[in-house]
């Protein structure tokens, strides 16, 4: 899970680690929102209906979902359990709300991520930066990433992300020592089976 | 801690770990035996009298001890906790059951990584080559070592050491990304007070 304000540069970050990581690929969720110019069904979101996520959340096929301004939107749990089952990683883009909800259905499998802003005039700027837009756009969008930096502590690891490419590798490392754990060692249990066998 | 059965190259790895990084010390136990050739007190061992071992395990200053053929072995609380207070990380070099006990102690801060061999061929191989030993003693040390691989399952993460250098840089890969455990940066929580104040 990598959950940060906007302006963390957790898109760059996430386009990164899918590409240079063959065994782990996106979690996409599905949204009963119009698609906005540019994003592709399937890709940036699963376009769907109200009465068909109403329906998948009848018969609980998702991990977590939450409503926003009347648009529904969830993380299916199918296509997760399916890449799990096949031993591949799975990334998920969510906020603070989805992440809890998450970790409880989840539990210790899932490694929870946080990347933080240098600084909050840094911040400020990539908030600014994105248009010519007014100072109380802005400000709302600082006070939107301030409520979202406020949950950091709920996190497992926190990258402070200062420079784009140490970040990339301290994502990286966090992503091996996890491969490393014992639990999700497949075959390991087999393999000290043969090893300590008269 | 890294704990492993003897012949799986723990020592080397503890050693280039120490060479490596600055901000890691090795605790070095206490014991009541007789140093043998090449040992060097403080270095190898803290050698020491019973009755001085005894006064420590009655004032609570072991964070783990052991009586093994009526040698005593501790770690000292005391040196672990002064390195801790400065930021510097320990490595424990110690069996299965000092590694239980200093869990019930020290607990989540404590990352336990074992070590294992890449074949029982390899392992027996190992163990025979440290001079020229009867089957009987090679016997005794490959029982020795089964006994301590059984407990591989109460650690956190598991290196299998076929090849030394790969080993190693799972190991700081390991060493990198528990520090950047939320729980371990010191002074986040000013840095994101710092960051979300109006």
């Amino acid at each position: 899970m990598l959950s940060s304000p906007s302006g963390a540069g957790k898109s760059t970050l996430s386009r990164s680690l899918l590409e240079k990581d063959d065994n782990i690929s996106m979690s996409v969720s599905m949204t009963t929102r119009e698609p906005r110019p540019g994003e592709v069904d399937g890709v940036h979101y699963n376009f769907t209906s109200q009465d068909e996520f109403d329906a998948l959340v009848a018969a609980d096929g998702f991990l977590e979902y939450a409503t926003v301004f009347e648009n529904s939107y969830g993380t299916p749990a199918e296509p997760v359990e399916a890449a799990l089952r096949n031993g591949k990683d799975v990334l998920f883009d969510i906020d603070w709300q989805g992440t809890q909800q998450l970790n409880q259905r989840v539990g210790a499998d899932l490694v929870r991520i946080f990347i933080l802003p240098p600084s909050k005039e840094e911040l400020l700027n990539r908030l600014k930066s994105r248009a010519q837009d007014s100072d109380e756009v802005v400000a709302k969008r600082m006070a939107k990433a301030n409520s979202e930096i406020s949950h950091w502590a709920e996190y497992d690891y926190v990258i402070i992300n200062d420079d784009l490419k140490a970040a990339e590798a301290e994502l990286f490392t966090i992503l091996n020592a996890e491969r490393m754990k014992r639990a999700r060692q497949s075959g390991l249990s087999d393999f000290v089976s043969e090893l300590i066998k008269d």
